[in-house]
């Protein structure tokens, strides 16, 4: 089970006896439910997610599930009182493979930020960017955009702008590891010059990051240490 | 080649006609510096690092290198003016898999720290605590503690106190995925009674995060905005 374009990336694998289910965006509530329903049913249900289930992902929402509806969860070996036996698989997080696309960013302290404001107000956001960026962490800003949210990335940049210099580099990666994938190399300046969507991340350097031979590094501060 | 803790851990799946090279502790330069020599040298060499290679990993390591001795890193295909032909090939980092045992402690905005002050000054290290601390939040502390290093992680906790409640929920994972694998559940405030090390990570809730029948979350707030 899961978000409709994640469960096709991954249906040349399923055997012909297995059931699947997808949905659309915005779903996500039902498909949990469903899920759940499925697995209290007997069956055994993978509800998938794009890279890492527990990076802002299905994870999180079934245990909140859960909680709201009087589920107990346990281990996948059940247990006394275990309703829904469960286990979370980690993946390789959309952070991770963007990293590696770009080279070397996520040496030093990071963190990551969602810009969608669906949830979250949008004054607790800009707070964390402000945070982050004072703090001269390298910055992950997750679900840049959306077509309902076109203006925050922008705020964003802004903000960033007057806390680093424009020829910070900045990474922009989209469907990384998938068709489609592209891979683009900028700076905080020109960072609103390129395409995003929601199936994209970008990683703002910090103010020891450069770009070697199409490579984005932050270092960890060997060759300040070391004689090599 | 890689740390011997590593290698040892892959060693059951090399070929027997693969060659391979480990070493110790702080040998990381010379592992990093052999590795190159030995690609240059028209060899397939991989440099495995923990986790993710790309997350306080070697990847940057190499990439430093490659910068302060003019060697000039490109693609696997190679290329005009390419001297090492080069790969990033991400994986589960720490952080995505003590994630997974805890629950779902990263649904919301995190940060990662590093408390190693060798190449880092604890100044910087002390104000991104608090940064991150104060814009509320996860935080995933990485070498926590060593044989040389044992004050570092009792000084967050403080600073970290001054910041959130004494019941916030911490989880601390040794070995994830790995023999001899630990799982913590616990508080801010007894933070500090349990056994850590370097093959430790913590995770420190935010204001919101929750324990729910031994599964640590932290709320996307789909609770707050819909009726389940």
């Amino acid at each position: 089970m899961g978000y409709r374009t994640y469960l096709d990336l991954i249906r040349p694998l399923l055997r012909p006896d297995q059931e699947s289910y997808s949905s659309g965006m915005r779903g996500e509530i039902k498909r949990a439910q469903t899920a759940m329903a499925a697995a209290r049913g007997g069956k055994k249900v993978a509800l998938v997610s794009s890279g890492d289930v527990g990076i802002y992902g299905m994870a999180g929402l079934v245990l909140e599930l859960c909680r709201e509806q009087g589920i107990r969860p346990g281990p996948l070996t059940g247990g006394p009182g275990v309703d829904l036996p469960l286990e979370i698989v980690p993946g390789i997080p959309a952070l991770a493979a963007a990293a590696a696309l770009l080279g070397a960013p996520l040496m030093h302290d990071f963190a990551a930020i969602s810009l969608s404001d669906l949830l979250t107000p949008w004054e607790v956001i800009e707070s964390r960017v402000r945070a982050a960026g004072a703090a001269d962490f390298v910055i992950i800003l997750y679900n840049p955009k959306s077509s309902q949210r076109d203006w925050q990335l922008g705020r964003v940049r802004e903000i960033l702008l007057e806390l680093r210099g424009p020829a910070t580099p900045v990474g922009i990666v989209s469907r990384a590891m998938r068709p489609g994938q592209t891979v683009i190399r900028t700076d905080l300046a020109r960072l609103s010059e390129y395409p995003v969507d929601m199936q994209t991340i970008i990683i703002v350097g910090n103010s020891q990051t450069f770009t070697f031979a199409d490579f984005l590094v932050t270092p960890r501060g060997y060759a300040d240490k070391y004689e090599f």
